[in-house]
């Protein structure tokens, strides 16, 4: 398996530019500098007037620098079915639009899905993500052979369904089995897996109880959806007689560290034991609105002290991968929701969009522009774009008025990935012909 | 008084793209042809084989084209306070940040947030507007010269406030006469102005009544606030001991053809009164988010029959004028309140965010692409946008999918108005550097 371009062990001083660092203290260097080196940070401050060693010196040409963005939940092979099914209640879409589709999917599908997705993660500033994919009639690792050579970060995980027959659910656990033994860890770490049953209601208790030993024998985060709808929780009562947080909780589960997605119907007593086991949500607040499930009360997980990231969902129920928009409507519902204009501020949503969101997902060496941390960092130049004018109130932009598409360049581990809006490792062109193309195979 | 460019009576035929009519049977040609003459459509629909008389061809090479989107209530004048008070309680954000901001106007920034708001309304697609803006300070009747140079449609609206001294708010109300007559129609009624009691709580009875009998002088309609929070019902309920919806129709204001910003807070009796004179509402679902207003129930104004528009409100609550996120976020917010993902559809929302938001301020001349309308239309070319594919399922991607920066061409009135993303009428970076120098003008 080939890493895209290699090691990079150049010093390199980035100046010029206004570097927000989204650290805990919220640093804001104007005519700052940062230095790296073997991939990670070595300096980020002011302007330093004498550089040592420095091989190389980019100006940033009066752009703002931050932290790329972390997508805590996606699924990037169903980036193909964007569009073919709107306005539809969860049961019948699921049904009549993306079961069949998916039916449909071939290793060819699924990796021109995940190029495009991708490609546009990273042309709107995401650097890091977290996907859960449906391993069915794929070859995976084909797919996450072409995932790496993208360059972006994150953890693409094999879905364990209950679902078929005996011998298909044994196969689905021996693959994904083997799938997080092998991808556990990937280019120094830049790509890992994590062990993703994928919900109370679509996995059996045996096929929990396997995730949650693959997961503990292997050192793998579990990664699920959990408490989307009331309608979801009505069924696991049903089934079990406790809601889906005591459920799992009851398993062991959430003795692993475990990331959820949703958690849009949880009560006080849920985030208790989601506090206490340090599990973490992934707030996906578009597709929870577009699919008609709700709006989760992320102040009172905040409030409880749970780690909570920002998630697109797929773009079948999104239906972009925007993350700018994607946190400025997580902000915008709570105080919409608690008719209160202070709540999740500017400054808490970067967060979770960034730093808070790179924690939760156990990828705490990004996330933010820090002396030892990864590399991975994203620019906007705001001087030709009305909508950030004027310039001085930058920071409230970058959460109320940006999109993704002003983003300029994107770095990770150091690497120029995005470059004046053109992906470097992904052959943009070819890529949309491909899906264009492939589209037409999928019919319902 | 100057129009941009003068009269066009041009024959000019649009060819080689798909045109979103958007009309009331929401046709769709696909490698459709449009022709337009003396600045209206005369043809929409197959290509014709022979063109008669057609003076001009423009190829618009597989771009989508969709009417122009139509801003029911904005207030561009606010453009330079962008960013100036984030996370605020709406009373501190008026009294310590916008107020004490407003107060410092000159012409010179009105005129420059008018221009620099103008300039990101065309550019992410935005043909007509419905504003209403704070006269104190500042010359009028420049400012509206420099709004009608841009090209843009629409009305601009002089509020109409009972504030300050009772020799200041009768020069409000003779100011406010004086512009309505003399902009009642200008530039071949692609400009217009609309009488603006700023709101029930704002404006003292004889405020409103005065406001009346301008409007129905000079048969105009009215533009005003009503409904927006909680707190503001309370307040009318004290102070006439009836809600503000029957307040403003026991003095007659609905008699005269109104639109109503935010309708956040109305219960059924309301909502009948609105439906019986046909009052229409502006929505704005981001800033009653951004300000903990609220969520205003439109499907219920919708099951009605009460019209209702799209609207950004001003980027001091927003804080960008792009209407794609607007309306997105408008249906978003019904599936997610009601838990239900069939309410708002995207043939409604667009319906909403052109056609039928042009007739809510008045202007069904506009928001659709019919024989007989004006020429007003924006293009979308898709095949280099990531987030816009697959292709195929491009009605989706207007609703959930774009963003203003998508938009590639702007015709008004058939006039090119903004070309390949470069706006011809005005001076973009000029308009820029002065926002920034102004800015810095504005302090609290």
């Amino acid at each position: 398996m080939t890493d895209f371009g290699g090691v990079l062990d150049l010093k390199i001083a980035y100046v010029n530019a206004t570097f927000f660092t989204l650290d805990k203290d919220n640093l804001i260097f104007e005519n700052g500098m940062m230095i790296t080196e073997d991939n990670s940070i070595s300096y980020i401050g002011q302007q330093l007037s004498e550089l040592i060693d420095v091989e190389q010196i980019v100006d940033l040409k009066g752009k703002w620098v931050l932290p790329g963005l972390v997508n805590t939940h996606s699924h990037i092979l169903m980036t193909l079915l964007r569009g073919k099914g709107d306005d539809m209640l969860l049961k019948p879409w699921l049904e009549t639009k993306i079961w069949p589709l998916e039916q449909q999917y071939t290793t060819e599908i699924a990796s021109v899905s995940a190029q495009l997705g991708i490609l546009e993660m990273l042309k709107t500033g995401t650097t890091t993500f977290s996907d859960m994919f449906n391993p069915n009639g794929i070859d995976s690792d084909e797919i996450m052979e072409s995932i790496l050579s993208t360059g972006i970060r994150g953890a693409f995980s094999h879905t364990i369904f209950s679902m078929g027959s005996q011998i298909e659910q044994k196969r689905n656990l021996v693959e994904a089995e083997r799938f997080a033994k092998k991808y556990k860890r990937v280019a120094d770490g830049r790509l890992t897996t994590m062990v993703s049953p994928h919900s109370p209601y679509a996995c059996r208790t045996e096929a929990l109880l396997e995730s949650l030993r693959i997961a503990k024998e292997n050192e793998l985060m579990v990664h699920t959806h959990v408490s989307e709808t009331e309608n979801e929780v009505y069924e696991i009562e049903k089934r079990y007689g406790v809601r889906p947080v005591e459920y799992l909780r009851s398993l062991g589960i959430f003795n692993q560290p475990t990331i959820m997605a949703h958690g849009v119907v949880l009560n006080d007593e849920e985030r208790e034991i989601l506090k206490h086991y340090d599990v973490r949500v992934a707030h996906n607040p578009i597709s929870n609105l577009k699919l008609g499930s709700g709006i989760a009360d992320i102040v009172s997980l905040l409030d409880s002290g749970i780690k909570v990231g920002i998630a697109t969902d797929s773009v079948a129920s999104n239906n972009n991968l925007d993350m700018f928009e994607e946190m400025r409507v997580a902000a915008l519902l709570q105080k919409g929701m608690y008719k209160d204009a202070t709540k999740l501020p500017a400054e808490k949503t970067l967060a979770l969009a960034t730093r808070i969101g790179a924690e939760a997902i156990g990828m705490g060496n990004t996330g933010s522009l820090e002396v030892g941390k990864k590399a991975d960092f994203i620019t906007i130049y705001p001087y030709d774009k009305e909508h950030l004018q004027p310039i001085s109130a930058a920071y409230s932009h970058l959460l109320y008025a940006a999109h993704g598409n002003d983003i300029c360049d994107v770095y990770i581990d150091g690497k120029n990935i995005v470059k004046d809006r053109v992906c470097l490792t992904i052959d943009e062109e070819k890529v949309i012909a491909e899906a264009n193309r492939l589209q037409g195979k999928l019919v319902c």
